[in-house]
This record gives structure tokens, C-alpha cells and sequence, in this order.
């Protein structure tokens, strides 16, 4: 492995760690929870690891030597930064406890432990990646992990290894997942603790409990750092709009935290997209009359901020896939049949009035992915739908049409953008550095606390590390009962973007503003050896949630 | 305007400075010099200018008063890391000379020369953008200073504000042009002096005079830190073939240094294939061979970097898009009457034999865009081309066919990105605002010498600053005679990489082995606080150009 200079000197970078994790720790148990609803579902699915206390580690005076243990532990789903931290600080606590300890890496995720793939994560390897972006110590996957016969199978395995306790490192469906198997080998008396931690680059992993989930804060670092480039460019040549999307499906908090970094002209937040039943149309207008206004006074750019799940957030959208779908599901041979050329026109026959109207102002290559690049089930398939080039072209239709009526004198020529592989594996930034430590060192405590059914849980993060706070949340606390795939389960509530919430009050009071202004922000690429300042500031979303 | 946390910090940057530069300076000239070709045509087109010599600037013991000086300051062509720094150090050396010297900026580059659009530049504003990216604080722009009535044109203006020297800070053109108007000025005795600076990402502005231009340094930079974070990636998730496209219309400069600092699986670079005759599909089948090879060894992922102009480098592709301008320009109403969906077989019908076959070889996109989206002149829009998906999608063809043959049994997904304006306003690396405002005070130092027609030189610069070499170079020197647009005319020639040169040569070497071994390099962030082996080294191109 050939290393640049920057990797060589940041692997001698020591996370910054709460005082309570900093020698002997003390397990203090807090009151009895309740799931955050449906506590009667709940308690019922989840026997024995329902309404356990709140953890909170402190300082303890006297060093308890721990019985030697290994342990597992599990990369899923998608890449965010600081998950090598995660292992590196579980590993670091887990000798801390005992030098005799051991850690295996079960390998490219929850596959790994059904297929007996795995590794021993020694010292020499924990040292190779402390810091580092990646999952690529052990890699990750995106088998779900839901099924008894998977759980058995992983358990042969984990007795085989001698492995007591199990670290998930995960969203909020592998901490869901988490939990079922903690419940599981609790109910068969497996002797296998499962420790869960909140990953997700989205951000859409937080609640009362859980402050902010690893990799967002890094991830809209990467974003808002090139975003800032192309507006420091678009403001130097002034004649580029910049359509850029951005990496989130279901929620919007990378677009919202990376305009409040960079106040681009236009950010679209899918959750206010839905709350106020807007159209495309709407979200057409809305853009294009920026940019008119922005061309009366001479700015013939500026940048647009969409995120990457907003197509499945505008209700109409929903109804023309929902239709869509069900259409050419019943429809399919005979579509098979028609001309490429009048695929169109037969699609537009065939819809109802709205869905056909809809359908029908749709740019002639959306258009097309919606009739025919399909999943396996039959489903549009959402995310490969262009959504920059969608509005950037809809949105210069509309400047074509106020411009033949008069209104609009302006030039607009647009440059398209998508960020999303950029930042998922980034070299964690100081907040995820530390932060992702912390909640492996807490996992290691909290295994050697005996727990299960629990995530890692490091709070107070918007002040200086030694002040954080670290202790274990039960996951069933965070659960709801919501229907997937036609059927009630248990899940942690998914966080979406809250129009009341801080974050987006501060965006939106300052967003017509920026719109017509060019106060576009440069926030520079992360800095891991400057000022405080510059290095160890977290996410906007972060300090606003929690100034109060 | 509102700064990040980053800026703040970064304006008190201080940059390095050569030893000569500091204090009083003394510029010592050298041999007088002759152009690199055809130095008679050259000598009697620049009989003013031509000839002059190298001016060395060394340390003087005796400061010398200079009287106040009015100066004017010209950005031209796409932004570049440090454009900011340059305008600062020659502000900075214009005032040391005397501090009631004056500098004006022309807006939106030659145009407001031209357009007699200025501010003048004071200390106040300087200051907002010391070590700044991008090129805000006056604009550039792509007018072309070639005519005797623009030059007259900006002659007013420049007699107006009573300036006596205009700095012009581009690319191999806008230096050329630079020199022509200092020619002119000098021919008229216009009084006003005219010097250059190197400017361009792409780093094609280079020569035995000027070692690099700037902004190279800083947009490769950013460039290898996305490439490499999707190497993570890429390396992490184990599925996927990221196609990479990189900014660079007629070098591949910017692809070999990116793949010298991250060594990708694959690197094209335009200047091998045109030299060695390679066709679309000798490409293809070279980019499928190491897709087959990692699969056999169960690697299904990987990376490839394309230069942004590399269709117009590929010899069977310049003759085809040829005999398509050639074509579609004669037989254009003819074209415009066929429908849609035949245009495809009209054209395989009208070709020539080799040109009907690759035509028809290529994706259909491709194939319309060759067809469709045509400049004013009726030409082929080759930047419109998007070369990154025309060879995911051929290489996935050509597995296919490799699959249906039984050669292959891999899986081939793949991620498209192309990398641009991420870079070429990015704030510039600790190389570019030191080698930037060194150029600007150099050029301030060649004005109070008294120099025209010179283009500012900083040289061994991979040496500490201290020992850095600064000085002037006659333009001229650098000029030959070539063909554009149907006429010779005398230019700096272009710089392409070399395949004899260093750079290639050590990409050639070991790219068989970063084909199969996955020796990502995650470059990181630029950083500007830490230890100077992160902060300070130089390109890898320039490395090995001054390894001798």
C-alpha cells in the first residue's frame, strides 16, 4: 500500500476522547425507557431487551481487570468516513481491558458472519487504518441481516471464534437489525451481546438519543468544499448556472447543511417539497424565477443545490410512478410492441388526465428512463433519474417561454454536477475522527458492561471532546412500528429534514437573501493541523440543533 | 461578504519569497536570445521586441527610489488557483517601489481594456483576497487582444489613467497576444510597457523558460483528492468501475499527474494514442483487458482517468468527425428532412467505408451528438462529447461479447464523474500562492526595470523557496511559426506531455502493476497548516521534470 505524505502524517493523529472514557470506566445505569411509540408492539416483539436504562459511562477510581474476550465486528451498508476509527477505538478499549482480548473483522459486511469470512484485526492492522477514510479494512456490504436461519448460521461461527459480543456498525435498518439479533440470541441464550453504532452519511440516523451519525459531518465537508469551488468560479466567469446534486435519498440534510455552509442561490429541500405539496412545476418556477431576477440585475449565474432523493418527494411525481408502475406492469407485452418513436405519445394516451398531463411535460430523456429502465420488480428506477438535468432543462424551457412573452432578457447556459462517491470514504475530519473513536471505545465498554440490544451513544459533541458524553442508548428506545414492504415492523424512525427544526428555520430566513445577493461562502478543503477554528468546527445542522 | 473559518485564517498566509525578491533588486540581463523556431519570419514580425535578453533579478545593495508608476492588470481565459496572488505580489512590489504607485484592474478580462471597464485596485481590496481562489476580484474573460483597433481602443483608456505598463496574466495565447501588443506599443511609441504571466491548469503553458504555469498545481491537487476518496470507495464497496474525465482540452498533463498521485487501474493520455496510431477500439480492448484481468483475480472494480480531450486525439475519430463537418455541411437541408430515428443508417449509408464502421460502432448517444448538437460553424461540439460514458458503455459492449465467448465471467458496473470546475477555483496551494505572487512580484520588478514584451519567470521551484530563481523571459523566445485557422501566425508553442519526458516514463513503468495490484493512492485534502512534506511539495510532474 503506497501511502501519501498526508495519510503517513495524519496516522499519528490521537483522537480526542470525553474524560469519562480516559482510564477505569464506570457503567451508570439511568432510568427504565420506553420505545419512542407503539410500547405495547414493541415490548411484545422484543422480550428481552425492551425498556432497559440509559448507560452512561464515567470516571471510575478503581481499575477492574477484565476476563479477556473476543469479539466481532461488522461494516454495513454504505461507506461513511471514520468507520476504521470506530474499529480502531473498540479494538483500543477492548485492550484497554484485557491485552488479551481479541477483534474479528467479519468480511464486505453482514455477509461475512453468514459465510464465515473473516479476519483477526491485530494491532499491526488497527494501525494501518487509524484515521483513515474507507471500509476498505474489512469492507462492507448490504446483506440484511433479518432472518433466523442467518442468525443461526452466524452463531456457529461466532462459537466457533469463541466471540461473546458483536459490534454492527450501521443505519438505521442494521441497528434495527442490531437489535434483532441481540433479542435473538438473547431469547436462545446464545451468550452473545450486540452492540450496535449509528453510520450514515445522510444524517437521517438521529433522534432524542442519538446527537448525529458518523460520515455526515466529513461527507458535507467534501461537498461543501468543491461546492464552494464551482461557486468561486461561477462568481469569476458569471455566466454558468450550476445545477448540483447531492448524495441523500430519503432525506435532505446534506443539502440543507451544505447550503447553510456555502449559500448557494437555490437549495431544494425535498421534506418542504412534500409539507407543501409542491409540483415540479412549482420547483420549476420557483428556480427560474431567480433566475430572472438575478439576470435583471446583471448575474447571469448562479448555483442550485438539489438533493438526490427530491423526485420521490413531490407528491404529483409519486402519483405518475405509482400509476406508472402499475401500468406497465399489466401492460407489458403490449408496450413491448410499440415503436420506440411512439412510446411516448402511448404512454400520454393511456394515463389518467393529471399523470398524463405531467408526464407529458417531462424533457423527452426522463421521460424515457421512466418508461424503460426498469428494476427487477418492474419499478422505476428513481435513482437513475437525473435530476440536475431534469430541472436545469425544464428550467431553461420555462426562461424560453418568458423570454418569447417578454419577461425575461437574461442568458442561461447551465453546468450539471453530482457529488456523492466524492465524500462517502473521505479521510475522516477531526469531529469524525473523534467522534467515530469514542463510540468504538464506548462499544468496547459497554460489552464489558455486559450489555446487549444497546447503541453506542457519545453526546454533547458541539462542545470540547473531554466534555462529551459517552454511554449506551437501548435500541429499542428509538423504535417505532411503520409499514415496509406491506407489513408492520419495528424500526428506528428514519430523521427527516424538520421544517420547524433550527437548521432549516436558520435556511430558510436567510434564503431570499442569498438568492439575489452572491454571498456565496468558500469553505476550503477539511484541515487536519491548523487553528481549532478551521479544524475541529462541527456541521451547521449540529450547532444549531443544539444551541438552545 | 461572508468568509468560512478557513478563509479567516488563510489570508494572514504569508507566501514564500525568493531571497532576490526580498529587499532591493537589481534585474541583471543575460544573453540576448533567439526563438525557439523560425527565427526570421519571428525577428521581422517583432522587430521591436524580439531578441532581448533573459533578465535575472538578483539582491542589490543600494535601494534604489522609484518613481510612482501607474499600472494596469489583466486577467484573461479560464480561472485558475492564485490568479488572486499574482495581482497581489505585483501590487506589493509596486508599492515597494514607491508607495504612491497605482494599480487598476480591467473587468472581465481583455474586454475591459477594450470596453475602458477598470477599478482601481487598493490596499483595502487586495487584502480581501490574498491567498484566495478564483478569479472574483476583477473578473477574466475570453476576448482576444489581436487587433490594431482594440489595441488603439485600449490605448485610450490607458493614456486616460496615465498607465505606463499592463500586466496580462494567461494562457500560451493571451501571452502571445501579449507580446503582439507590446510590439505594437513599442512600434507606436506608446509609452506603455506589456508583461505576461504563465496561467493555466492545464499546464500546457510550459518550456525550457517557464517550468510550470500556475494552477496546475492547486486544480490536480483537487482533483487527486476526489479521485482518490472514489478510490476508497471503489476499494471499499469492491463493485463498480468508476470512469473519471478530467478537465484538459489539448494535454493530458492534468491525467498523468493525477495518476502519478493516485494510481489509478487505468490512465489514458491523448498524446500516446495519437502517437501510436490507437483506435476507439484499441482503447476499448485495452480497458476491457484489465476489467477481465481483475475479475480473474475476483476484483470486479476499478478506475480509469480520461483526459477531457481525448477524441480529438484519437487519429480514426479526428478523420471520421472530418468527413462528418464535411458531410452534414453540404447535404444539411437533405439531413434535416430525415426523420429521427433513420438518421443513424442515412448516415452509415453516406460514409466512407472506415468512417461508416466506427460510426456505426459507436452508442447511440455518441453517435447523435456527432450528428446533432453542432457550433455555429456547423462543426461537431467535441467538449459536449461525453467521453467518459462512451467508453463505459464500449468496454461493457465489448464484455458482453467476451461473456457471450466464454472469456469472461466477471460483473462490470459502472460510476461516470468528470472533474472540472471542482478545480480551477479551488484557494491555492501553499506551491501556488508562493509561485503566484512571487510571478506578480517579478512582474512589478521587470516593469521598474523598464521591460516589454517579457513574460514573468520563476524557476527551481521545486528548490525552497529562498533559492527560487526569478526573472523575466523574452516572449519571443518562446515562439514559432504555426498553422491556425488557415494562417501561420506566430505562437508559444504548446506544450503536450512528452512521451520520452519523465513524467510518462514513470507512469509507463509501473502501470502494468497498478492495473492488477490496487495500489491506491488517497492523496487527501490540500492542506495549508501542516508539516511542509504535506503542505509544500510540488507537483509530481515537476519532480520528475527537475530530477536530472
Amino acid at each position: 500500500m503506497t501511502k501519501s505524505a498526508l495519510q503517513i502524517e495524519r496516522a499519528h493523529y490521537v483522537p480526542k476522547m470525553p474524560t469519562a472514557l480516559r482510564g477505569a470506566v464506570k457503567a451508570v445505569d439511568g432510568e427504565y425507557t420506553e420505545s419512542v411509540a407503539n410500547q405495547e408492539e414493541i415490548k411484545k416483539l422484543f422480550p428481552n431487551t425492551y425498556g432497559m436504562p440509559v448507560v452512561t459511562f464515567e470516571k471510575s477510581n478503581e481499575k477492574k481487570a477484565m476476563p479477556p474476550i473476543n469479539v466481532g465486528v461488522i461494516l454495513s451498508g454504505g461507506q461513511a468516513p471514520g468507520g476504521h476509527n470506530v474499529i480502531a477505538g473498540l479494538f483500543d478499549g477492548l485492550k484497554s481491558g484485557n491485552k488479551d482480548s481479541r477483534l474479528y473483522g467479519f468480511i464486505l459486511g453482514p455477509g461475512g458472519l453468514i459465510e464465515h469470512k473473516y479476519m483477526e484485526l491485530t494491532a499491526g492492522i488497527i494501525d494501518e487504518y487509524r484515521n483513515t477514510g474507507g471500509f476498505d479494512m474489512i469492507g462492507s456490504g448490504r446483506t440484511k441481516l433479518e432472518q433466523k436461519e442467518q442468525f443461526d448460521k452466524g452463531l456457529e461461527i461466532l462459537k466457533k471464534l469463541n466471540i461473546k459480543a458483536l459490534v454492527i456498525i450501521g443505519g438505521d435498518d442494521s441497528n434495527t437489525n442490531a437489535c434483532v439479533l441481540a433479542e435473538y440470541y438473547k431469547s436462545i441464550g446464545a451468550g452473545v451481546q450486540v452492540i450496535g453504532c449509528p453510520k450514515t452519511i445522510d444524517g437521517d440516523l438521529k433522534n432524542e438519543q442519538v446527537e448525529t451519525s458518523f460520515g455526515f459531518d466529513t461527507a458535507c465537508k467534501v461537498y461543501s468544499e468543491v461546492i464552494g469551488n464551482i461557486q468561486r468560479d461561477c462568481n469569476s466567469a458569471r455566466k454558468y448556472w450550476h445545477f448540483i446534486k447531492l448524495m441523500g435519498r430519503s432525506a435532505s440534510h446534506i443539502a440543507l447543511e451544505c447550503a447553510l455552509q456555502t449559500h448557494p442561490n437555490v437549495c431544494i429541500i425535498s421534506e418542504e417539497v412534500e409539507a407543501k405539496n409542491q409540483t415540479l412545476d412549482d420547483i420549476v418556477n420557483q428556480i427560474a424565477t431567480v433566475v430572472l431576477k438575478r439576470s435583471e440585475a446583471g448575474n447571469n449565474f448562479g448555483t442550485v443545490l438539489i438533493p438526490e432523493g427530491l423526485v420521490e418527494f413531490i407528491p404529483a411525481m409519486k402519483r405518475l410512478i405509482a400509476e406508472l408502475n402499475d401500468f406497465l406492469a399489466k401492460h407489458e407485452t403490449e408496450f413491448k410492441m410499440i415503436k420506440k418513436s411512439e412510446q411516448r405519445s402511448y404512454i400520454i394516451a393511456k394515463l389518467t388526465k393529471e399523470n398524463s398531463e405531467l408526464y407529458a411535460s417531462l424533457p423527452e430523456g426522463v421521460a424515457r428512463q421512466l418508461t424503460l429502465e426498469r428494476d427487477p420488480h418492474g419499478n422505476v428506477q428513481v435513482s437513475l433519474i437525473e435530476t440536475e438535468k431534469l430541472l436545469a432543462e425544464m428550467v431553461g424551457n420555462r426562461l424560453a417561454e418568458w423570454k418569447a412573452e417578454g419577461k425575461y432578457t437574461g442568458k442561461f447556459a447551465t453546468q450539471m454536477h453530482f457529488f456523492g462517491y466524492e465524500g462517502r470514504c473521505a479521510a475522516p475530519s477531526n469531529y469524525d475522527a473523534d467522534y467515530c473513536y469514542s463510540l468504538g471505545y464506548a462499544a468496547a465498554c459497554l460489552i464489558h458492561a455486559g450489555k446487549t440490544g444497546y447503541m453506542s451513544s457519545v453526546r454533547n459533541t458541539t462542545a470540547p471532546a473531554d466534555k462529551w458524553i459517552a454511554g449506551g442508548i437501548p435500541v429499542t428506545m428509538m423504535m417505532n412500528m411503520e409499514r415496509r414492504h406491506g407489513e408492520m415492523k419495528p424500526v428506528i424512525q428514519k430523521a427527516l429534514v424538520k421544517l420547524e427544526g433550527a437548521p432549516f428555520k436558520a435556511y430558510a430566513a436567510r434564503r431570499e437573501e442569498w438568492a439575489l445577493s452572491t454571498d456565496y461562502v468558500y469553505p476550503g478543503p477539511i484541515q487536519y493541523f491548523g487553528p481549532s477554528s478551521v479544524c475541529d468546527e462541527p456541521t451547521k445542522t449540529l450547532q444549531l440543533e443544539q444551541q438552545k
